[in-house]
């Protein structure tokens, strides 16, 4: 099962490198695989702790996407790192090994701490649609613009019936992204 | 803005009405438009509570959608009402007041106790196509065939890439509803 959350890594000058990831559960493991090359693979490497950020707040995984990277922070508990201020949950992690890859090698973490911070208030239509353009956007020069500009078409609905401005403020980083990509 | 919830309501005979449905949020209020005729809107004019259940277990919301509706429930803390037990958050709320309507009648209900009992994992994109199918199920006499079945296999991609069990069952379930609709 792969859950979209925002990753937490320190970079070695001491700050925070924040990025929207898919990671696996595997039982009591997470498994998380960056990209080669990235900032989170260099960090994992580099420091072997990591905060899984689950939150709702879809202008910091559109934002991450769009050249917004400053988003709030504050420490971790038992790990030295940063968790996302606006997260509803936490998982403080440590790598417990990592497997090479030429494309994404693979990351096995140990949750060490996990904290909820917020309820969970539903699932909310428009926020997955931000969720599934962020993940076209991050793939503009793989997909045909055709496919690209169909599906988000689809997804536009569920931010017109039940978004918020937080949904639709995300949206519009994406859209301006992805219309600048095309001009 | 509107979430996707699983409202819980006491039928007159003791026993509980779990219903999905798209709930929205205004300042400190839920507003709760159930359609006429329904078990919820009787419940809400004849009990006056209800429990709002934020759940990302998508079998309750596939399965009320294809008549499975006995799902675990406990006793609410603050109203005579029930909770869903896979809950991740629950709010507890009276009806303030409500605005008839010839087809949605509009009720205004004011939170009188929340809790939060798990915390939110990350998005799933599977609970999220998972959700979107279901909408489409309960429109299968609305909407064009072409329209419904484009639209699920656009959706079949997130179920094969992210689901997990509850979603791969979730899924079966409302595909096995649309197939007999169809059929």
């Amino acid at each position: 099962m792969i859950y979209e959350t925002v990753i937490t890594t320190m970079n070695k000058d001491g700050s925070v490198h924040i990025a929207p990831m898919g990671i696996r559960r595997e039982n009591e493991n997470y498994l998380i695989a960056p990209f080669k090359p990235s900032k989170t693979l260099d960090n994992l490497l580099n420091s072997g702790v990591v905060v899984i950020n689950a939150t709702t707040d879809v202008m910091i995984i559109a934002g991450c996407l769009t050249g917004r990277h400053d988003w709030p922070v504050v420490d971790a508990t038992h790990i030295t790192c940063k968790r996302l201020a606006a997260a509803h949950a936490h998982v403080e992690a440590r790598v417990d090994n990592h497997k090479d890859d030429e494309l994404r090698p693979v990351f096995t973490c140990r949750a060490v701490y996990a904290a909820s911070h917020a309820p969970f208030e539903g699932f909310n239509r428009a926020q997955a649609a931000v969720v599934e353009a962020a993940i076209l956007v991050s793939r503009l020069h793989m997909l045909p613009e055709q496919k690209i500009r169909s599906e988000l078409e689809y997804l536009d609905i569920a931010i017109k019936k039940t978004a918020g401005d937080k949904e639709r403020t995300a949206w519009q980083w994406l859209m301006e992204k992805v219309d600048g990509y095309y001009s």
